[in-house]
């Protein structure tokens, strides 16, 4: 069950035919997934699509209107196959022109000109784009309204995202606890939906674990804006485990 | 760039609070991308979204009208929060039913009654579901038409999943070459992309490695049908990046 709630809402765009053909382990959701939560901004959907000018239009447009920001990874590099600015473009129905500040930017970083005018691509942004600082490798990512417009790389995302993260409304922190137990997740089915009727505004989420045959154990995750329902909850739930014998842990959140 | 195919294509719907959230890294999508792309079926967009049966028929109707298959995984459990079934039912404009045969299989694998009440939610399926085996922990998965509904429990999906495989149409195999240097992605650009104009029917992709400033280097994956003209932009690749002052290295596909 989930909760609605008035706090930002958020979707990733990962780009990248390599990821799809599993040549590529994405190494980016679950970073931003982890940041996103911890400032109260809700990711509610993530797309990993193609390096496809039609397929990055319509994901751009089509997540945009439905949540507060949306947030690209993979596709501003300097190669043929980097076509993402393009089609934040022509999502935006706006001109794709050589950014000024982009320009300067890699112009002051590449001393060698054959290198500097081989990725002169990298300063080609929609009309209107605001720059979002590289302090890695020069070349900024992009924000058109609310698409933000980051690297693929891990370590340059992640320095991009750091750096927007002023220009985000955050929203209300929620209280999360989780508790562990050995004990099958069939066992507490209809008492886990009991207390989840109990408390309709904390969104509680039960995970199996699989080790092996007769080694399984269950995660059950409570979230909320209160932090004493929380607590109530986890103390529920914790009963709940012993009384089907199981041994709970609390893990950290 | 990305060439048309003739061959089957797929999305991947990955159902769970938990991944955005960041409680859990998905541990599924990098299986699925490659085994697919082994059969020569051709992943085209994986959605990551919410336990919510609204975002749950869209996703389905919107997917399974696009790609000639689509694999949900995740929400198949017993508890409060599996609503995967009772949300493809939907999507599928069918009743939610108590599948004899799902359910004889529960019965059949829970010596316990009491462990078996409460997993029977588990033989709920859309109307003419037809059962995916399970042959780890019994609760089988299901597919409606194009659609085929798995587990989110890794151990349990790829079992499923190597099940399913007889029941799709494979594509023909594609011949991938990868060739890595210590060389800035930037630098080669322009010959890359005229090695891709020379040969539109070859898709080629670069990705950048960043391990620290002044150490980086690039991929490139070159994929084709044909195993020599694959060999031949190779080839070039390797050329062009001695060229550069690179040492090309080739790595397995």
């Amino acid at each position: 069950m989930t909760i609605p709630h008035p706090d930002p809402t958020a979707s990733v765009l990962i780009i990248g035919n390599e990821i799809l053909s599993g040549q590529t382990d994405d190494a980016n959701l679950h970073y931003l997934a982890q940041r996103l939560q911890s400032l109260g901004i809700y990711l509610q959907e993530v797309r990993v699509i193609l390096d496809l000018e039609e397929d990055i239009v319509a994901a751009v447009n089509d997540c945009r209107k439905k949540y507060s920001y949306v947030f690209t990874t993979g596709g501003i590099g300097p190669t043929h196959d980097d076509i993402t600015a393009a089609a934040v473009a022509c999502a935006f129905e706006v001109p794709l022109i050589c950014n000024k500040e982009a320009a300067d930017r890699l112009f002051d970083h590449y001393s060698n000109r054959s290198a500097l005018y081989s990725r002169m691509k990298m300063s080609e942004m929609p009309h209107g784009a605001e720059l979002i600082d590289n302090p890695v490798s020069a070349a900024p990512g992009f924000r058109m309204d609310n698409v933000f417009v980051l690297a693929g790389v891990p370590r340059i995302m992640q320095a991009m995202f750091e750096n927007l993260i002023p220009h985000l409304k955050q929203g209300r922190p929620r209280y999360t606890k989780i508790i562990f137990a050995r004990i099958s997740e069939g066992l507490i089915a209809q008492d886990l939906a009991d207390i989840q009727k109990e408390h309709p505004d904390i969104e509680i989420g039960s995970y199996p674990r699989w080790i092996q045959i007769g080694d399984h154990g269950v995660r059950i995750v409570v979230k909320g804006y209160c932090e004493n329902t929380a607590e109530l909850v986890q103390n529920k739930v914790v009963k709940m485990f012993i009384q089907y014998g199981g041994e709970p842990e609390l893990l950290s959140a």
